[in-house]
């Protein structure tokens, strides 16, 4: 890619980017799409804009986000968000402090030094990509040049800027974490423990007699209740068909209310035909059809209702304490002597759990997550050839030479140089949007209860994939398919051959950032695309209130592939911030832009669907200091390929880092996996109110209105003198 | 060697070995030497022989070990011991086993087979260590023959029989240590947990204040009181010389008595010089001169005690609840934010505490053990130079070329043989008896706050030293004596060298066996040193009863050394179970005599000298799988060796070893670090007696007659006056 060409594709970026922010401030001002702009703020029940009477300018939205402070984060989108937060403008910190000392110093000392090109290096002039932004990187120093030792010493610079601002948000964090804990507000999940693996009970005991006696045995004072797990697979089936007719009669309902109001007095009552898709079959008076249907299948979810609970009950149960501090003391303790029986865990929020896992038993568990950790390595691993093989191919040469019908468009020059610009990263964005689901998908398969913790599984699996797929294979892939029989001769050059590719890779890697945050953060921010789905549908298909909330409900902000693509930021800026400083700034602006548009986003759009207390961080702090060191070992090599003698000084960096993670491991680490019991024994606000804490936990499809409020009392007395056991 | 030797050497250590059967069988009716040869009965109160009447031949110690039952064991000796004993018997059964399958089966395949022998294979009969038990051996397979399929299997047979047993008797040990742990008795540290870190105190509190509000606010309920860890050096002095003038004092007495007996009615005063050593300065009556000492002494130990309590509290607390759960529970859960303060962990018997190691603080320990593991590796891999210099000077050939003037010696035929026959193996014992205490104490200097858990670390680092340096170190050192321009032609062959140079020292390690079982077993049974040194003392040192009482005190069964020892035995006998199937019953002889030696002196001599439940046993288990992938990585070598092109077919064994280790691990385990929940809220045979068992923790020194009861609360109400903050 030459110079022209990487203008350019900066250049469209930036242009999109600025229609897209005229969109948005011309959008957002209108007020029958406040919900799509707001809806956080209206769903928890605010004005769409703040003090709504001042004059607001397009840009008011930045000096919004701007002057929000971390708590006004943490009340409006979670403890979560905030640590997403902290994430950027941690990362925006290393980045930062770094440029400040490495484009002033190292950009010269690049600049002026004229080795490489004078000894005709054939490895970086022969592909033709050393254009005029090379001459700003490290590939134009000279080899075993005492220049070398600037880069050295950045390197060192750049790892010890990461520790600090990385021990400090971890300090941070945890503490956000605790406050959070240690609220005097009443969470039902800081009162409950997850059991599984519950052994058979003994001849004549039902599941829930057994659970109640065990933890009672246990804690005599403490001890509220237990929910045992039921299969609901029917009962569900049953209660959705309920909920379908329920919607279809109101739906009916407005229809014919609407038609009152247009034509006749009288109104049409809608009609539908009872067959197959409504188009065949008899045609009956809807609202007439669903009223009796709703009827009919009440009698039938309330006694299947009951069958499941007295008789459907599983392996596993949720426990209730009456205090805090035992629910968090009985969520870290071992139960059975052998391990395999009465599994403990704290309990996730109500909404997260994932109840078909809960009864998956403890060895049946190993195993999936070995052959899910085994899967998932054979992806990683494999994938590499066919992403190799795309970076290779989508060069416009490539393409020229393989798809000949090509050449009459290609030779337009404008289109030539934006497809230039673009053709490989597209291929890249639409490949990895592919991934994220298979991967949850795995991730759930693990049995893993809570839905936070399959999105946090699935989210490092996807760093992995994306590191070692995106970077490593575009760097070496690309030069892999122009020196390819380099390879066959040596094979054992691979890590060398890392090293060499890089400088080659950074102008690529450049665009693909520029490309991400110019047209990423401005589509996100414009919500183009939800936008008009909601407009359309709003048009067509929305008949009552219920269905117009639903178009605009905007989820949430989705950090189970957000936090990955910004972690491959992090790593190819960190991996070549020393070797093409001019990286730098791009990653500057990528963050940047990143925190004030997620910032908007996080207090007016999104509304979190989980709250972890920022578990994620742990893991964040993990794959960042991962990037780390494979930024260290690539500036090893990369020094160590200049034939720079002094290259293993860098050496300490590596051990440095890893007993960093130790410490910080060791440190913080354990009090992200259990409530800490300082945190968890401050006062509550009020005294818990323990049946609405047990209510929270049962599913929808078994607390129907219409059973009693002691259902599961009920259904205890009476399995205990059933004699069946489950 | 040749085989004349290897027959001498049987024969002398089997003669030694009857010839301390009889003196034990002599020696130990005769009722002056019943302290030495039961004490442990003696000690519980127990007639020395059980039913003393009946007529006792040489042989009924034997009738009396084998009809012994676990449960009297435990009772005697305790639930360790009782562990040591399956695992005697575990190994014992894995032996068995396989010797009665592969005995019958691979000796006459390899004695019928001649390939080797007619191949002029230089490697084997060159150094002239192929004798006639050689024949019996793997060696004498030829290469490539399919007889090695035998082999092939027997490994298998040999595997699966181990993993069978390791399953079977880590299952009891398991419940071995829930029946102790869920016993009715009250035993202290049931009800206690260790906590160190504790952070800096503020402002105005006292330790003792912060620990009590702390865990007050966290167990409302179930929290009795602490203790608080003090600096005790001073204390501990005065006490010692306390002691030191009681015991003089004493003697003094008796010594005044007996002379009144002897002489004139009156009787002679001792008296003793108060100088150095008893030898200078002024001449005065002991008795008198004591007890002035003694009243001096006891009001400035008392004044220290106060000062002790009040004014020299640590970092470290022994903290009560008057629940067994809660006492569970609260070892397990995690307390603070950041994990390097309010460390937690069940509170180890107050025996076995090292005082001095409660006050280390987290981030000290993990350097300290970090540290530690760095001397034990390098330990470890640098003394194999020495071993492997020693193994292969040892031989009298060298010695000969070495030590001229010991020829005429050697000369002297039956001499000759003997020498030839122990020579390595003696200077492998003395070599190996010098490590334990400096392994011992290396683990304590790691800070591990608990005696036997100190004792299990110095066993572990020395199974791992003995296994590098006695077996590898032996196995390719004699064999890199001879051929070590082999090496430096090659270095990449260690593995094939290890694999081609096991059978020439099968007969090394079977007279190894054998030494250690006859001779050693034998000593021990006999306990000739102990009696020497109980009479040498009993006659020349000992005044009082205490002393008398103290020069037959037996010590514990030495678990931290034996078990290695063992090990060692253990992954000898594995490894050349198959290679030279003969070395089998050596190994059966080795553990079944051991066992019946060690049963009677568990019953009648050792007294143990701390508790851990059976936590020995993982420990054990893991060693055991080490020994086993040893040998399952041997015999892919080995076999390999003779160009067996099935020799991978062993590879799935490996894993399957390593499966079995991290299932075992994963369902067993854990119920070994912590109490389970379930075997704690077990009832209690009675109310325990809170104020007994702390004062159990009550180390010697600071708990004096004269100080009242309520010493400690007193100095807490005190402290909490006083404003100095420790």
């Amino acid at each position: 890619m030459d110079f022209s060409s990487f203008l350019t594709s900066l250049g469209t970026s930036f242009a999109i980017f600025v229609v897209l922010m005229f969109l948005f401030a011309w959008l957002s001002r209108r007020p029958g799409n406040a919900v799509v702009y707001y809806p956080n703020r209206i769903l928890k029940g605010l004005d769409p804009v703040d003090g709504g009477s001042a004059p607001r300018n397009p840009f008011t939205w930045i000096r919004e986000a701007l002057s929000s402070s971390e708590q006004d984060v943490i009340n409006m989108s979670g403890v979560d968000t905030a640590v997403y937060f902290v994430f950027l403008s941690t990362v925006l910190g290393i980045l930062a402090f770094s440029g400040l000392v490495l484009l002033p110093v190292l950009l010269p000392v690049a600049v002026t030094d004229h080795g490489a090109n004078s000894n005709s290096n054939s490895q970086t002039t022969s592909n033709g990509t050393f254009g005029d932004l090379d001459k700003l990187s490290m590939g134009n120093i000279a080899e075993k040049s005492p220049r070398l030792w600037a880069f050295l010493v950045a390197t060192y610079w750049v790892s010890f800027i990461t520790y600090y601002l990385l021990w400090k948000a971890y300090k941070h964090v945890a503490a956000l974490r605790a406050d959070a804990l240690m609220s005097p507000e009443v969470r039902p999940e800081q009162f409950a423990v997850l059991v599984r693996d519950v052994p058979k009970a003994t001849e004549g005991q039902s599941r829930k007699e057994q659970v109640d006696s065990y933890f009672n045995a246990i804690y005599p004072e403490t001890f509220y209740r237990s929910l045992i797990v039921t299969d609901n697979k029917k009962v569900n089936k049953i209660w959705q068909e309920l909920e379908g007719y329920k919607k279809k009669l109101e739906r009916a309902e407005v229809i014919y209310a609407e038609s009152k109001k247009k034509g006749n007095a009288e109104g049409i009552r809608p009609t539908n035909r009872t067959g197959l898709l409504g188009l065949f079959g008899k045609k009956v008076d809807s609202i007439e059809y669903y009223k009796e249907k709703i009827n009919e299948i009440i009698p039938k979810l309330e006694s299947e209702q009951k069958v499941t609970v007295r008789e459907k009950q599983q392996c596993a149960a949720i426990v209730f304490f009456t205090s805090r501090v035992t629910a968090a003391c009985a969520g870290q303790s071992l139960y059975a002597q052998m391990v395999d029986h009465w599994t403990v865990i704290d309990a996730p929020e109500p909404r997260q759990l994932i109840w078909t896992n809960l009864t998956i038993n403890f060895f049946q568990r190993q195993i999936r997550q070995c052959v899910v950790y085994a899967i998932v390595f054979l992806v990683i691993v494999f994938y590499i050839i066919p992403i190799t093989f795309i970076s290779g191919i989508t060069t416009l040469a490539n393409l020229e030479k393989l798809l000949p019908f090509l050449k009459p468009i290609v030779k337009i020059d404008v289109l030539r140089t934006v497809l230039e610009a673009y053709l490989p990263q597209l291929a890249l964005i639409i490949f990895m949007a592919l991934l994220p689901k298979f991967l949850l998908f795995l991730s759930k398969t693990e049995g893993i209860p809570s839905g936070s913790h399959a999105i946090r599984a699935a989210s490092g699996k996807y760093f992995y994939f994306v590191v070692v797929n995106v970077f490593i294979g575009v760097t070496i892939g690309a030069t892999v398919f122009d020196t390819i029989k380099t390879i066959e001769k040596d094979p054992n050059s691979v890590v060398t051959l890392l090293a060499q590719s890089l400088p080659n890779n950074a102008t690529f890697f450049i665009t693909y950032v520029a490309l991400q945050f110019f047209v990423g953060y401005g589509l996100e921010l414009s919500r183009i695309v939800p936008l008009i789905i909601f407009h359309l549908k709003k048009k067509y298909l929305c008949k009552t209130e219920a269905d117009i909330k639903e178009a605009w409900l905007p989820g949430d902000i989705g950090y189970g592939t957000r936090v990955p693509g910004d972690m491959l930021v992090v790593t190819i800026v960190l991996c070549y911030s020393v070797i093409a400083p001019i990286i730098i700034p791009f990653g500057v602006l990528y963050f940047g832009l990143g925190w004030l548009i997620l910032r908007n986003q996080a207090l007016k759009v999104y509304v979190p669907s989980y709250e972890s207390y920022g578990r994620m961080w742990p893991h964040i702090h993990t794959r960042l200091l991962a990037a780390l060191l494979l930024y260290q070992v690539t500036m090893f090599g990369y020094i160590g390929a200049k034939k720079f003698v002094y290259a293993p000084i860098i050496v300490p960096l590596v051990i440095l880092s890893l007993i960093f993670a130790f410490v910080c491991r060791k440190k913080f680490y354990p009090a992200f996996c259990h409530p800490p019991l300082e945190v968890a024994c401050h006062e509550l606000k009020e005294i818990p109110n323990m049946e609405q804490i047990f209510r929270s936990y049962i599913p929808p499809s078994l607390c129907s209105e219409k059973l009693e409020d002691n259902q599961h009392e009920d259904a205890l007395s009476r399995a205990s003198r059933s004699v069946s056991v489950v």
